[in-house]
């Protein structure tokens, strides 16, 4: 945990665009602190698809211990399409937020002033979804039987626990319970994932006696990937599943600007370890060691950061400095470094 | 099988819109059928959320067996908030789907002159889904224990075969071969889901080797909702599981002018059993009996009917008559009779 004697980061670059994006990420960590004197002291973390292909090794015991020992992650991106599907997302990615038992994964979505939607009525666009990130379809529970032959069977298990539901969806009530609309919207698919659905259904009604101000609504993952498309003002807080998250949080980043502004918190609430931010886009391998990635959803997820170690001032600095940037963006195009340095600046004032 | 002598048709008009729909639906079917002078035999099935209330029952072994003995169904809607959730859906709907064998769940996105999409700036959508409907999350191959209490378990297991992606992704390929792109995109979440995503990804390269010509792409679930909402043009035939293609499918009829245009079909290619024609959209309860729905989605439906019966010159009529109202739909907001009537008088001609 932040204590005033500074911060202890765990910086994982990882892959591509990883690098660059973390870079700025820094940067503009490093300017957010300053005023306040805090000491930022990073651990780098040779984490990804260079350290695989060197030694084979994804996350070793060793590393989690000393990732354990931090008060926060930042990570760029991992994935590189030279490494087998699944073995870095399964093997470090999904370690990590299973690991350290991250079971909120907050996507915050807003459409900025400046940002331009491909939606051609967006309206005011300003939720966050509350993805559960340590059960359902993610737990790696299935397998295959006689595979390469005509028999072959591949399962896919989603595993949810009342334990495991309840606690995020008590997290996300307060969230909303905080915002002024105070609104939940609990998404799943109950008629015909009946026993989860249910679960998850049964769990928001219980816990909302909590959170008596709070409404609730809900809609199947279908219904709702229309009204991200035709009325996204109606969401407040989306409390939903980890494959559904998944979905609809690569939806709303595309609705709001697209994924180079889509910020990303895996946190432990219980801060029993620490908690890890990252832009929602992936390495990009296309696109790599070109200045051209956009560092923003790296530098939002760096706020979201800040705010979960209670910087709240520091946070809300460079989530004004994004706006203003993004309310200033021209059709200039800018390098990565650049929009990371023109955003220092604004923190800096 | 349809034969010369007509066609036996089982109508499963259902609940809330769906009776109002159907409706239309078979008055366009007919008006289609009558210069050929073929003749259409419906029988109605009582099924739904009234016969669940009178008798509890769901879909007997007996309505099955009289299904069967059909050439085709035209189903409106299912469901309705009286009853229990996955009530009908896995004891109707679902049932009718596995029991005949519809492992091409085909849906169609098109965004037709006259139409307007809530994109800026949709460009032509023009693709169509293949959905499998007889496995994934979708086989009801889960349960819970201790339900109700704080160690409340629920699982939910999709099932995947070679056999039946194999079967599909054929199908799928065919399609594909047939439109004038011969694209192909697997959407999946291989990364995640690795048993079943690599099965899936094996079979599409193992099947591509029968259709030389079509090339293939594959992106996960959470980015083709991104190009869905950036770029669907992109798209030209699209394979997928049963739950993805639950989801793209209702954000595509988003995108191309809403749930009310959006037609199915529950295909059984090998026709050892009737194929089921419906519209995407439920049983909207909340404006049931107002002739408010749009009956377009079941007359497309029944396009897509007619062309899996042989009817390929009735099938296009269908489809050029619902195109020609598209295009001449102004402001005026016609009740679901009139909409029908219109459609149904321009295939008279
Ligand atoms: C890379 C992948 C495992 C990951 C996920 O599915 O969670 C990504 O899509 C995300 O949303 O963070
Ligand atoms: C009603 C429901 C069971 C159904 C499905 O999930 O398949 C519907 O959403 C659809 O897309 O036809």
């Amino acid at each position: 945990e932040a204590t005033t004697d500074g911060i202890d980061l765990a910086v994982v670059a990882g892959d591509g665009i990883g690098t660059e994006v973390v870079e700025q990420g820094l940067a503009v960590l490093e300017a957010a602190l300053a005023p306040s004197g805090t000491k930022l002291s990073t651990t780098e973390f040779d984490l990804g698809a260079r350290r695989w292909h060197a030694t084979g090794e994804t996350l070793t015991d060793e590393d989690l211990e000393r990732i354990k020992g931090q008060d926060a992650i930042l990570l760029g991106a991992i994935g590189d399409p030279s490494v087998p599907s699944g073995v870095l997302e399964r093997g470090l990615l999904l370690k990590l937020r299973f690991a350290l038992d991250h079971y909120v994964n907050l996507r915050p979505t807003k459409l900025f002033e400046g940002v331009s939607s491909p939606l051609a009525d967006p309206g005011e666009i300003d939720f966050v979804v509350v993805r559960e990130g340590t059960e359902g379809p993610y737990v790696g529970n299935g397998g295959a039987l006689r595979v390469g032959t005509p028999a072959e069977i591949a399962t896919e298990v989603s595993v949810n626990t009342a334990f495991g539901v309840e606690r995020v969806v008590r997290d996300a009530f307060a969230r909303a319970n905080a915002r002024p609309r105070k609104h939940l919207t609990l998404v799943h698919k109950h008629n015909v994932l009946v026993h989860a659905g249910h679960l998850w259904r049964r769990t928001v009604e219980a816990v909302n006696a909590e959170f008596p101000d709070v409404t609730t609504d809900y809609l199947h993952v279908d219904a709702a990937t229309i009204f991200l498309t035709t009325n996204p003002s109606r969401f407040d807080v989306i409390v939903t599943d980890n494959l559904f998250g998944d979905i609809l949080t690569d939806q709303a980043a595309a609705i709001s600007g697209g994924i180079g502004l889509a910020a990303s918190a895996n946190i432990n609430p219980d801060r029993t370890a620490p908690s890890m931010f990252e832009p929602v886009h992936g390495s990009a391998p296309d696109i790599a060691g070109q200045g051209k990635a956009d560092p923003t959803a790296t530098i939002l997820s760096v706020a979201l950061l800040l705010d979960h170690l209670g910087f709240a001032a520091e946070s809300a600095r460079v989530h004004d400095a994004v706006a203003a940037d993004l309310a200033a963006r021209g059709a200039a195009v800018r390098t990565t470094d650049q929009v990371g340095r023109d955003i220092a600046a604004r923190v800096t004032g």
